[in-house]
């Protein structure tokens, strides 16, 4: 099926894609919901006015009256197969001439946080960022944690520091040892996927694991910045605290959990066998390619090249795992699924393993060398799944690394 | 200044007091905040429609409009203070007689909860607990974290699972240890303190600890409810999760900052002093008496009795430490103390501690004992402040113990 506008090959956003995000329109004000499509947003609220999205589930004007998506999240699956549908139909070569009048060149909005995040988690599924980190901290014979392999580690993250790509986030100042205070000397970036929740689940009542899928609207990726100084220090016994809340980046587009269905594949032998509970039948990782760059003043060079198939705990087994004692979640909560690493040296997904704690810098095109970020820094983060002639990608996350403040608290002169 | 209704001498809410929270009337579903009065609510809906709440700083039906506390709470202290001094003078008997019409009985209202908590923080901030905690878990060498005098410890916590005093809480399922996946075994209390955000910060932008009581509104009691077998073989390396986030219990009236001035003393002695940024130079510990009693199925009796003014850590220390790195709070943001624990046994705020890991079970007076808490089992904290003639109680905050699911996510038959 072909759009009804030109769509470059190498597009992140085909009609088979239409991730959904929240923006504003040039000189408004007014938060829109929209779906992107090549280099255009397709503007809902416009369709709504115009009668163009006539759904069985939802009232006309509908999509008039969302500044967020959360009321959408909560609706579920059907809700969104229906306007899926229809969207892809309006937005063929087959569709209705009017549709062309909702598009907004993509490079004219301001885009939005698509959806108010009530509870963001971070989890810790990568075995291979696990085991890297471990050695670091803990040294090799206990890099892995006794429980590490028998569920998906995870921690309560910040909501409200969670920013858009494009903000810039400042350099934290906190404690890196008993009498020093400093801004962060070891500021790292983590790649990672968000999975965004659609319905939730009354407090007391656990999600199934083969039931979580229909609790998934789609995924985001995510930048977890993170001092690993004042983490380091902090860390014990509750974990991470000031290293990880100053800033949290996520890209503005959520790429629908039905544009991935192609992508699904196997993740990694699970041994031992996870529990009951935490079992999945089907395949619950995505074939999706993942690159980290690095822009410094002189050079711009790929730091990373991962892919999330590497992932040892699934999505389904996550979401199993985070209600399996009563906890709810709710539409709009961000699950992270912790950095991304694969076998690879180059498939490591932040700065610490990259370099071996600092051991090892890295250098750039310029003739310079990185260990951790250095202000000015801007890094990007983007992904897709590709096969069958069809290119679904996410966008990106980018963000840059401002100097700390002179003093906390102190604007910078 | 003597009220317009007759209140108890014993009653925690006289008009020195004035806590705020959220109801709805018998038969109603429209949620009304109001101020409690001894043993009636003042229904603030009531007294803003009928022209009795004329302030200079907000409109004059404003309290016809706001279903929680949260954009009151973003108002800030000048606000407060005006509402305060016209509620006080209006609720006293030399206010007009119309006044009387806004009350409502208090044990016809339902409770709800005051506000949105965007984001739940959970402080570690009682040395005592933390060193009796700490030896439990890795012995007395190495009780407190080498970090734990120099800052204060916390670790984000769920918002979506928090609820209010009177909500059951069902004994969660979870892994125990590798192989064992069963109802927690060790299901405890935990005793705190919580303080509600009043006006934020903007990302990026600290709070510094003299400036943090202007942004604290007030206080509940909260009962962080913690499986501690759970907790003990997930907590590695990243902190506590399903162990804590499957209920946290708060109190119903959330007890105003300015209702508590004349109870403020100073904290413990810190030594090491403190860096610059956790200086504070006012005395901002509470002498705050607080009491935990247990109901079983036949005997009820009290199980602790501590006191605020034990915590290492105050309030202004903690907001100054959370914003250090730039995180921002919001209005209706939930900052707990930490189990509260003092220097004497009947002083230790927990189980865990009470009962030294459950190898000192507690004698009831049924002939019974408890290591921890048990299916019915119903736990009552409460706390005031007394001086002067004057006390000023929280209420209380209470929930009962309910048998776990058969299976996780089937309910009990």
């Amino acid at each position: 099926m072909k759009a009804l506008v030109p769509i470059a090959d190498d597009s992140p956003f085909p009609l088979e894609n239409l991730p959904w995000g929240a923006f504003t329109r040039p000189g408004e004000s007014r938060i829109r919901l929209g779906v992107a499509l090549g280099d255009w947003v397709v503007d809902l609220a416009w369709l709504a006015q115009h009668g163009l999205l006539p759904t069985q589930q939802l009232p006309g004007d509908y999509f008039l009256h969302q500044e967020s998506l959360n009321d959408f999240l909560g609706r579920g699956p059907d809700v969104w197969r229906e306007v899926r549908m229809l969207l892809t139909h309006l937005l063929s070569d087959a569709g209705p001439d009017a549709v062309r009048a909702s598009l907004v060149p993509r490079g004219e909005v301001t885009m939005r946080l698509p959806m108010r995040i009530g509870d963001y988690t971070d989890f810790y599924s990568s075995r291979e960022h696990a085991t890297n980190v471990g050695t670091l901290m803990r040294g090799p014979e206990n890099a892995l944690s006794s429980n590490w392999l028998h569920l998906p580690i995870a921690y309560h993250g910040r909501s409200s520091s969670i920013v858009l790509s494009g903000t810039d986030v400042r350099r934290p100042w906190g404690q890196i040892a008993a009498d020093v205070f400093a801004p962060s000397r070891r500021l790292d970036y983590e790649l990672e996927l968000g999975c965004v929740i659609g319905p939730g689940n009354v407090l007391g009542t656990p999600i199934a694991a083969a039931d979580a899928s229909q609790h998934i609207f789609g995924f985001v990726l995510v930048n977890d910045w993170s001092a690993r100084d004042h983490q380091k220090w902090e860390y014990q016994p509750l974990g991470p605290f000031l290293s990880k809340n100053f800033a949290t980046s996520i890209s503005p587009w959520i790429v629908p959990l039905e544009a991935l269905q192609p992508f699904r594949v196997a993740g990694p032998v699970q041994a031992p066998e996870p529990l009951p509970y935490l079992r999945t039948k089907e395949p619950w990782n995505f074939d999706l390619h993942l690159e980290v760059s690095l822009q410094t003043a002189t050079s711009r060079q790929r730091l990373s090249l991962g892919n999330a198939k590497y992932l040892y705990w699934n999505i389904c087994q996550q979401i199993a795992h985070h209600t399996v004692g009563g906890c709810n979640l709710q539409p709009g909560d961000l699950l992270a699924s912790g950095t991304i690493s694969g076998p690879e040296r180059e498939m490591l997904g932040c700065l610490l393993e990259r370099t071996r704690g600092g051991a090892e810098p890295i250098a750039l095109a310029d003739g310079t060398t990185r260990t951790f970020l250095e202000d000015g820094d801007v890094v990007t983060m983007t992904g897709w799944c590709t096969g069958s002639g069809v290119r679904i990608g996410f966008g990106e996350v980018t963000g840059r690394v401002l100097a700390a403040c002179r003093e906390p608290g102190r604007p910078v002169d």
